[in-house]
């Protein structure tokens, strides 16, 4: 009976955040072992004792498995802004006050298992295809961060600047040192140096 | 005997330049006219003229071949950096004062044909592994505007951060409107405002 009383929607969310973590644990110990140009989705799938079918319900392709932190991420974002209301920030010195915290945030999540992010980079270091793939997810988190403002109420123009001075930001802090216990030190210090004009 | 007066080095140029032209006017075509996924490197190879060895003398894949002017846009700042001797930018404002008149130098090139301009961005739109490309090739036009700073003296954390800023600025040119007739002014304004603490 209690089974019955459980919301569908619980169920599924829980089975699809299952078979991620499997996907990603056997796609991690895969490509440590192997080299990710070694290791096929097939390979990923039979080891997570999924068929490749949920493979791709999950994850468009194998690169995709290695950022499935960064779209974790990506979400935090949208919850922040589904549960937070605050006033618009009409200047792009008010809005880039407002993503400060939340990229702050972000990479403290990002760094928080620092040996975990020290091997995503060194496994994306390798391999242009993924280094591709890093860029773009960065720049999909400027451009979530931009809509964020935007559904805030500011004007598209000034959302669009802040957030790639956030991005810069972030950048910067990962580029100074790419250190997982100074990220979020690195990345303060980098908004602490830009002033914006009204 | 002219021939033999002539350098090696500038026949081979010329040669290689020549190659890579008719290798990026027939990839150009075979796209437009039957889409990206469509063609393979051994149409664009057949249809101009050379081989599947030369096009990868000058290309890594297909995709490298759509950023063909991108790699032509880095090849300017590293001729930029070594034709102009100026002195050691200590601060990042004046790190970022260095960088302006290169990175607008480099939009105008860049949108110097805005057709071409247009057709570039649908294409890269419409397809996510041109998307991921073309974020990288972004991120390395920052990494080389850095070294840049670097070679003329600027120390690194210093360089890095306005090589991000500066992407920053000439990103948000491109998101603002994304329009090959404006993108020089927007991304000044851009420029315009920032300020960098000392």
């Amino acid at each position: 009976m209690s089974d019955i009383l459980v919301a569908p929607e619980s169920l599924t969310a829980r089975k699809k955040r299952r078979a991620q973590q499997s996907i990603v644990e056997a796609a991690d110990e895969l490509f440590r072992a192997h080299g990710f140009e070694n290791v096929s989705v097939t390979d990923i799938a039979a080891r997570a004792e999924v068929g490749r079918t949920t493979f791709f319900r999950y994850f468009g392709d194998k690169a995709e498995v290695v950022f499935a932190h960064e779209q974790q991420l990506l979400d935090t974002i949208t919850e922040i802004a589904s549960h937070e209301s605050v006033e618009t920030a009409h200047t792009p010195a008010k809005a880039i006050d407002q993503l400060e915290p939340i990229v702050l945030e972000l990479c403290a999540k990002a760094s928080a298992n620092a040996d975990g992010y020290v091997l995503h980079y060194e496994l994306i270091a390798k391999h242009p295809e993924l280094r591709a793939r890093d860029a773009l997810k960065t720049q999909l988190i400027a451009d979530t961060l931009s809509d964020l403002l935007i559904a805030r109420g500011t004007e598209e123009s000034v959302a669009i600047f802040a957030a790639q001075i956030a991005l810069a930001c972030a950048q910067t802090g990962r580029r100074r040192a790419n250190n997982p216990h100074t990220l979020v030190a690195d990345t303060r210090a980098a908004f602490e140096q830009v002033q914006l004009r009204a």
